[in-house]
């Protein structure tokens, strides 16, 4: 019996150097910071969250995002993303000449509050902004959505306020709407429920999926949804991540664990897996730790 | 959308003591090993693999099995199993009074050759010598199939000749025999193919499956699993465990992290996942590193 896919190529988002770099408690030298995005260029991956424009005040550790953008060298073919949270980091993220930029909502009210500091509804109406100038500029944008499995304070999450925050980012012109598990807390039954009330009303091809590993549990999620046709994900090098707004997150699904997985099971991505493992391999000795990646163990030796 | 999983309760077989003891590179105190055991039999296990009956030229880590498995306390309710080797093995469990024994065979010649030091053929003549005994002795025996996703040594190996050997052993008299992915090879399709074919010879009832999370896809492969009728898996507290002949073989899959997704798809296990996880933090201050199972993390604060 040879199992059939409905996904024979997967579209995969490094989100490392935002996602994975605003989260440590250390703030990495930005030297390093370009130098390990100009490896990730090399590496096959065509899309790279690079930096969010967001205040120094609230995420100290992406405070360099100009000076990234500005100085990294451009790979053709590599589209460099940015994450902004109003209409002045998508200003700032023009001026740098990002390719595309990232919006951020949660389907938590409370989450909101306590990630982008407003109301669901205000959220929408600062990305109504972003949208209409992105929209002038013809600057692709697309958006998370965060703790739609579940969140740190409200818990669960009903999947319904997800569809229909999802159907309004669309509605505001996203190309591509991430759906974020920003605490690890979904399970593949979960996943299977929540992607098919979505594929009801959204296709396939505007869905994405960013999933923490908190609870071991990215894989068997992602499988899961590539069984239903989904064919984008977020992941970081090394498992990088987390969530500073959400207690006991830990990092985005490791790059290197799910191209493993997927080229286990004849899907495509065009990235190298070995040269991912040496940029995760060259962060542990950054950060003088190890990072969440199981898989890495098995390319020790490629430094 | 609600999913339906044709299983409802899982067995799990807490195989820690064994294999998690037998691979690490310190030898952990007799003492120690005997607490473990008797909190682990407070955790709501019901079956709890506690040492092997090997020589200590071979198996250094577990050479306190006879003091081990007359020391422990043992819990009503709770089966205690030991794996042995050869005749000499399940002699000495047996006068431990060992519950239950477990026999080991490779899928691979090669690995045979390196792990218990025999052909197949060879290894099954040893076994014939046990079923007779633990037949005559109304001693259950269970059997472990292991590299049956692939070995260090070989590679690639044919699932017909797993299929073959599985149908051998039972025909011996094991009444379960553990398809055991011994470096963490395997994918979720290839466990999809290798179940099915096992499934035309033998019923689900009679398949356990042992994963080691290398590739961190162990919980993938056991909820493909559990889709087909599979619902015995052995698992060990903290992910402890690997394989000294299998060169960059990790620990099996945690006990806790798979519990938790268990639990979170509906499924029964009678297992309390906070004293598994307080044994698990006890474990990592004793071996002095962290463990692999990530959920750990989340648990940190009730020691």
């Amino acid at each position: 019996m040879k199992e059939i896919l409905p996904v024979k190529k997967v579209k995969i988002v490094e989100v490392g150097p935002r996602d994975g770099f605003q989260n440590e408690s250390i703030i990495i030298d930005t030297n390093q910071k370009i130098k390990i995005i100009e490896k990730l260029s090399k590496t096959g991956l065509k899309y790279i969250e690079i930096t969010a424009f967001v205040s120094p005040k609230w995420i100290p550790t992406l405070s360099d995002h100009k000076e990234v953008a500005d100085s990294i060298n451009r790979y053709p073919g590599v589209i460099y993303q940015a994450l902004v949270p109003n209409i002045r980091g998508y200003i700032a993220a023009r001026e740098c000449n990002i390719d595309e930029v990232s919006i951020i909502i949660s389907a938590s009210e409370t989450h909101n509050k306590k990630n982008i500091n407003c109301t669901t509804d205000d959220a929408f109406k600062r990305y109504e902004q972003i949208a209409y100038q992105a929209k002038k500029d013809n600057i692709a944008f697309k958006s998370y959505i965060s703790c739609a499995f579940g969140c740190p304070y409200e818990g669960h999450i009903d999947p319904n306020t997800v569809v229909n925050i999802a159907i309004k980012l669309l509605d505001l012109g996203a190309y591509e709407i991430s759906i974020g598990d920003t605490i690890g807390a979904a399970n593949p039954n979960q996943v299977k429920s929540l992607i098919s009330k979505l594929l009801l009303k959204i296709p396939a091809s505007k869905i994405s999926l960013h999933m923490h590993d908190t609870r071991g549990m990215a894989l068997v999620n992602i499988y899961n949804a590539i069984q239903l046709g989904i064919s984008t994900f977020d992941s970081s090098f090394g498992g990088l991540g987390g969530c500073p707004y959400a207690p006991g997150a830990s990092g985005n699904v490791a790059t290197e664990e799910l191209i493993n997985m997927l080229h286990d099971i004849d899907i495509e991505t065009s990235i190298d897996i070995k040269k991912i493992c040496s940029i995760s391999l060259e962060m542990q000795k950054i950060l003088g730790r190890k990072l969440p990646s199981k898989i890495l163990a098995l390319y020790n030796d490629i430094l």
